[in-house]
């Protein structure tokens, strides 16, 4: 059994970690950390855990989780993750990193988003963790850096267009609506219950973080570089992310067409699931799951082509995908641990 | 007192009108149909009503409306609108229909999106009832259309820019996105509280019914002819959609001189309320009232502005907004009975 | 105009307030006091005002609202109200406390669930804000304590059955739900969406502080003590507090005697609503208005009762009912701003 | 593998069914019956399906299922299952019945409550399928009949004070309350989105079905007869019942005494979980899991108990039950495909 520390687990990226890895065939928790909640059971801040395990929460020392653990998820937020990456990298730990901190490959750009970086050395090594993009690196990394979850949404979504040259980069908008887990448990006003449900408005209009590494990663793709304007919006809901994402294409083409190269693009992807014609993704049928399920259309009159792209933001978003990366940086089965179905209603 | 039919009375922009009818302080409500409740007290099927009106549903005759009322809302699907509206008009009544009926001033696009109509000579003269662009016409009108949930919202939001002259037509793409009160009370597995809850999806995509009522007013305000993409999507809470809407300026502006111009446009107008630069609507900001809350901003690498709108459906867009149209067309003033602070939380 | 200052504006129950008076016909709001917010303008923290007022949040200082107003609530914490209370009598103002501070007559019972008291002076003189039990009361009365929230619902749903002699008091059961504004907008981890959403769960079991509230209110109804089991529970929604309180009859009854009975006891009161027999409360069907619905039924094998009470815990079970109290203490109509019709869905 | 085949499988219980069985090491789906959907792909139905399984609806032909499957779930209404439950049986099948038809080992009150029995001869052979009580008698058992979900939480909150003699079984109120898919995914006006959402009520009061059901398991456990007054309310979520349970003790007990009773009750019991002291369940921790989390609390001045009895009524109120009683039936390990860990948030 691979033994895994979960560093930062008090929110509910952690505790995603946790509930995946307490079924995992082939690892186990042997520590999680939190200054917060040091020494209480985990299950008394996540009643979910009730009888499930007697973990309790350790002081938050890089040196103790490295002494009990082989593999290590970093959960804590963007600037931390640094702090401590490169010393688990050089006791030999392989390392998810969930933050943003190792997801930028250009430090200037890093630093114009999110201020000082105090590992720059580790970003040119540092995999970008999209599992269906980069299987080969992410099997031979030691530090992967875990896609943000809109990024993986409308990356997946448009990475067949844009490889296959089909689309203007100059047309981009993805319009996306997120679920209110994707803000953490933090306490602030704009997560109260009363303040999101029945609710829905923009946020960060076209200046929020993920639009450069959606950039980095579509330019990428397309071989040059791709101005996108993205629209993050407040969904009423616990989990789930739908970008809808609007381009113009070069040449008239057909919704048909387009699916078939994206079948093409995504056979033997077990987590990648496109919609047939005429039939579109809807968070509810991805909850709780690590697929990602795209639909497509186009609007012939102006050459525009709509794909809708859905996920569970905390899943395939955040620590699903982490552990498809563990799996594969540790050589198990891409999808052990991580293939349930979806919870539906 | 102007005594009142609401024609087609057990759907939600029914009891939406009936609502607010019940506090209007120049206007009576006399006549309720329903043909599957007839008889039935309407606080049997609405309890918000408990106590405050004795009022039951009547069948659907015209006739008997016609002979209690002098104004009449006709609150029946399309198609069953068309159908009683000219016995109303030659009765001498006034109308406003919720319905699609009479939106659409072209005879053929009507056939196209909905099939036969019954009276197209009414076509002509029926007025589009969006006040803040029609006040003059609906002031002096017999017959209006009130305007659907979705077009109030994309038309308000886009008025200014079209008007302007300051848009490419051939780039406007409207993403929007309703509470489940729009699709009404009828009882399909889709309306579902298990279906919709916890989650969001597209539907209708680039073939909403909208979208050719919305071409019309968006071409009537540019003066040329407006090719836009609309996608609906479907919002797991009650009330409220919120519209962002995309287009590419045709010169580099600032979305501060933006908001000057709309500030201009709808100088006057009670109920449009433009938001401050860096501030945008919220869905629950505009619950409960005729408010439609307008946000501006400009991807300046790109000269793509977007504007969002929100409106509460059943409201300002439906049964406020047909009220709106009855103090109009009746002599009132505008906002009498309609001018309700919103409900937050 | 009466000259109205919110002493406390920053929460839920003060934007209430605000919302009601700012369409009051005999009320102005001329001060709001919020420290954290002190020189906003209400409508920055709540956009629900956009365009409908300028006013800015002062600094809590008490002279200030005295110099300005005539009227003042207090809706701040308990232990605050009181600190402020003494002065605005002093100052000649008519005072309605939305806290707990006045609301217990027993001085040494405020002490041992919320600790020392400041003005006891003030606890004779204060009447127990609940207009369809103390009318003449409110009416003569300088200061008022606005009654909490689950009170409101379990009082009134109890007071023709402990007035009419006919229930054990000992068997009383109050099992109660509340939406989640009842807890505030302050920031805490239990009121977040995620914490709350798709949840349900009692809390503070048999040791809620509204427990000794409702048992003096109800012992004075029945002319001895009750002993009162109460369990709050949380629901997953913004507004609303359901009761469903379960009580011994020492008689055989049925359901229809008590309905009569109930019908005549609020004979006259506009704002609580009896619901025919059969038919139950359901919180939706209040929401947004001062109505308080009970339905009642037997089981006739056990003699037992059991009344359902619903209310809208922002308005009938605070800011609607402290505007009610207002009116009272003003000698202007009962219902004046408040009769609004519930808003559905 | 063991073939299973769902008769009915169009339904929420149905699905769920297929969710857990599509993962269950020693089972294996082969018949999905629905006479709605014939020939559809059950993933056009649930899209959560989609690329999970090719199943395709066939028609309701027991003979057909019988062909295909060694072991049948029936998930049709009562009165359906009854229909064909003798054939499997006959036919050599085990089967699990979801419906009500078998629960009434007493015929009479069985046609009372639901009409005319077509097989009443079964009514003495089949087990009541709840594990933590019945667990040698299910083992052994050709016909099950699953719990209710309502019962499925009442029964096992009480059945160590009922087992114990602890409590006056003339005292019993449990006030329970359910998500929405347990009115499952017929489409009625009361189950549509705006109808449900952001409201509460109580519906069937003390004339639930689940009554009787209660009463004959409760006066089991007792050994003598208990009347309960049972009032099922009706939550505006996706999933989950709590019960709060209220019962007069005969004599004085602490809370923490109870918990050791509890504690003992269901020890080794892995699917029922007893909450530490101060601690109370929450519908959310258990959603999508098969847990009953149990908490208790005593008003001492009172001598009463309450109990607060949580689960996920689709599951092990309903399906993850049905997948637990066939574990037994076939001699699989009692969790086998059903130890979820519950979905937060």
């Amino acid at each position: 059994m691979l033994k895994v520390g979960i560093y930062g687990a008090s929110g509910y990226t952690g505790q995603e970690l946790l509930r995946l890895l307490l079924r995992h065939p082939r690892a186990e928790v042997v520590a999680l950390t939190s200054r917060q909640h040091k020494g209480t059971p985990v299950h008394h801040i996540y009643p979910v855990f009730r009888g499930l395990t007697d973990l309790r929460y350790i002081d938050a020392s890089a040196e103790d989780v490295a002494d009990l653990a082989d593999f290590v998820f970093l959960a804590v937020p963007h600037g931390e993750a640094m702090e401590v990456a490169p010393f688990f990298l050089e006791a030999g730990k392989k390392v998810v990193d969930l933050s943003a901190d190792f997801r930028l490959r250009d430090h200037a750009l890093y630093e114009k988003w999110y201020g000082k970086h105090k590992a720059p050395e580790l970003l040119g090594e540092s995999v970008y963790g999209l599992p269906e993009l980069y299987l080969e690196e992410i099997k031979r990394a030691r530090l992967v850096a875990n896609p943000g979850c809109y990024p993986t949404s409308v990356i997946l979504g448009l990475a067949p267009l844009l490889k296959g040259g089909l689309i203007d980069g100059d047309t981009v908008i993805a319009d996306s609506k997120s679920g209110v887990s994707g803000a953490g448990r933090d306490t602030k006003v704009g997560s109260l219950f009363c303040e999101v449900n029945e609710g829905f408005k923009p946020y960060n209009v076209f200046k929020h973080r993920h639009g450069p590494e959606m950039e980095q990663e579509l330019g990428a793709l397309a071989g040059r570089p791709i101005s996108l304007s993205f629209t993050p919006h407040l969904l009423p809901l616990d989990r789930g992310i739908l970008s809808s994402v609007y381009a113009t294409l070069y040449d008239a083409t057909t919704a048909s067409d387009l699916l078939d190269l994206y079948l093409d693009f995504y056979e033997g992807e077990k987590f990648v699931r496109v919609c047939r014609e005429g039939s579109y993704p809807d968070v509810a049928a991805v909850r709780g799951s690590n697929y990602c399920d795209i639909g497509i259309t186009v609007d012939g009159r102006l050459r525009r082509v709509v794909v809708f792209s859905a996920i569970d933001n905390l899943f395939k978003g955040a620590s699903g995908q982490a552990v498809q990366n563990m799996n594969l940086m540790c050589g198990f089965r891409e999808d052990e641990g991580i293939d349930l179905v979806p919870l539906f209603p």
